[in-house]
């Protein structure tokens, strides 16, 4: 059975993620892993943040010679912005007057119950731990995931089908989501350049108001083989 | 509800701890968990290998200002010996003419039962694995435990009552036991000097023969609130 | 913490609730957990099998002198319609000319992959697991977990927002919630008696053509202490 | 992965066992698992209640025909005793004046860590689950895995090696644990006569003076396949 934890904070040394239950002798493709980090970190109206980053694995245990020998999986992502913050976010005790208060905890993310929960008198931990940066862990597990699979011959993406009012009106193949993949440059990862471009245009208008906007995305898994999984528990 | 796992190879980069489940605002005394490994390094009869390693936390996340902030803690044990693995140990694929293989798997350690499980034509990542050196990790994560249960009073400690065919004849106070955790010098970390000498001699009669010999440790929790735990399930 | 199981099949002996967890000392009462049963049996276009059973909580374990004993607690559900089904499904071997084959995968549900699974010729015993009747004892498990909740001041209660293609469309406030949970008939269980008749329509047009028609419904916890939960793992 | 739980008191309607993972299509034995119900009541110095109960699958769920079906499996083991308790035991509220106290908790037990953990006045609902008789309901489910392990030719067997200060000094084969295994009488399921004698003079020895007495066994795997577990984490 394969487990996953991840553990790190948005400013500090970095993310850890962490598996296990993977057999020995997987080829372990950090190519296609860091192109998965790569593609976490592209789209349209993201934050100011993706562009200091550029994840790269660094695995730590695990894989040796280029194969997983059966040991547990540990990958460090490192964050680049971390010499900016070693001051305020140190592990040792530090100055308090360097630490970065978040008086204000932002609507729809966890700052409010996360303060409350711990008895903190701001944010800041919280929004350490409760930030999209902790996503590229999970993509990193995701990839080690998705490259077992590979061994199956199952395949597992997804598309974009709604940004607020947008939506994609159109059948989309396999064939075109693969495509989408494989694409160099990703906007919204919506396969229809109509529909993407009035995402984009949803996208546009909350920006302009300083709020953001939800969507919908599909995930097609190929080559199933019928019967994984159970309906007995 | 704590969790915690390990990973990492006994000459890899290093060894891995995560520890989910802490409350924030713990403090975390570094020196108090450095003693816990520098702890599990002594001892009578110990191989080569722990001459080679001094066990330091590094702490790469969960802990900002000296404590906990709520999130999983990351602590990575670097060995020192890694850098003379690294050229047969690599992460990418590497020479096959520097693997180091372990052709004779040792009796009574994972190695045949490992590389059956696997199928390795021999048992080197195996030995990766099934290290006393992995212990490391769990010594860090549960130094991590006592210093919650330190908050509430309760203490954990343990001493040796027999190896081999020699025995602690004496009752050990609880303050003996103690005063044995507070020593700079571990041999067997029997309380009763005659017994420990008596445990020396053991292990020496089969450290001549290339053997080695098993034992048995009392541990003893202190102050436990009685209900703690259940019967019930 | 709460762990609950489920076991039992759509026409045997009965569905068997496992809860571990509760604290003791908290009062069981089950006139509410048989009316969250008998709420479960009620809807606008059900199945007939609804008409045959009347579900009635038979607590075989954990529960004493009306209150919780921190055991585990264990629920029975018997199956009215077992009697109809214990020559077809007996524990002991039966005789094959009994046995009621499912020869024909249902689209939607789990007989296809589930009889692949296992290798069945037919789907029967898929069938009986993957049941609506199922969810059963999973009332009767959350019904327990909402009289925890209740001794806390937070209750848990749901209504409809669409059917098909019909949607609410108007806000609904918390006491209207909680006044369709008082109402002894229930539909399809929407605040608004407009929207109802057109989510009516819409399961009588499927049910003219022997299809069924999806919906969305909309969950609320009322008083839930903020900081339940975790935003850390 | 096989997952169980258990339910039920000591003298309530009766325990309950849980079991989940079976793949479906194994034949269940019940007359394996009735004898294995009956080897846990055997033995020498047993307490009185043994000679109440006889213990007999009563399977709810999970086997049809003969054989698992992929379903959960729940087992109820009735207590014959359960209608001497009806009155004292009662799911809904009771009288009080039927209750059956237990002032004075038990030495070596959980009566006082339980009564303290639930703030219980006294500790008759402690005693009903921490019960030798909930370890009837743990035998049903391992004479389940037995049965899984014997399709592959895996069997598990134990045998007595010391009580008290009796110990077994002769070499046992496989051969005689799987003749004990088989014996219509079990005393002490020693393979030595001589040995057996010993100990069950150190049985009687502490029931003169109320006391009780500890004890090994050995538990042996056959034909395991080498590589089944994990070293690895």
């Amino acid at each position: 059975m394969l487990r996953y934890f991840t553990a790190g904070e948005s400013h500090g040394e970095g993310l850890v993620a962490f598996l296990s239950g993977l057999p020995a002798g997987l080829a372990v493709d950090q190519v296609f892993l860091n192109r998965e980090l790569w593609r976490r970190q592209q789209g349209f109206g993201r934050g100011g943040r993706m562009k200091i980053e550029t994840d790269i694995v660094r695995i730590l245990s695990g894989v040796r010679n280029g194969a997983t020998i059966g040991s547990p999986i540990a990958i460090v992502l490192e964050n680049k912005d971390w010499k900016n913050w070693q001051e305020s976010l140190p592990v040792e005790e530090g100055d308090p007057a360097k630490h970065k208060r978040v008086a204000s905890p932002r609507p729809g993310h966890a700052d409010l119950a996360g303060a409350l929960k711990y008895n903190f008198s701001e944010a800041r931990y919280v929004l350490e731990r409760a930030s999209a940066r902790e996503s590229a862990a999970r993509v990193a597990v995701g990839g080690l995931a998705k490259l077992l699979l590979r061994e199956l011959g199952i395949e597992v993406l997804s598309h974009v089908v709604a940004v607020g009012g947008a939506t994609l009106k159109k059948e989309i193949s396999w064939e075109q989501i693969r495509g989408l993949s494989e694409l160099n440059e990703v906007l919204l990862n919506c396969a229809d350049a109509d529909a993407e471009q009035q995402m984009k245009e949803e996208v546009d208008k909350v920006l302009r108001t300083g709020d953001s906007v939800g969507g919908i995305f599909e995930l097609v898994a190929h080559k199933v083989p019928p019967g994984l999984g159970t309906y007995a528990q």
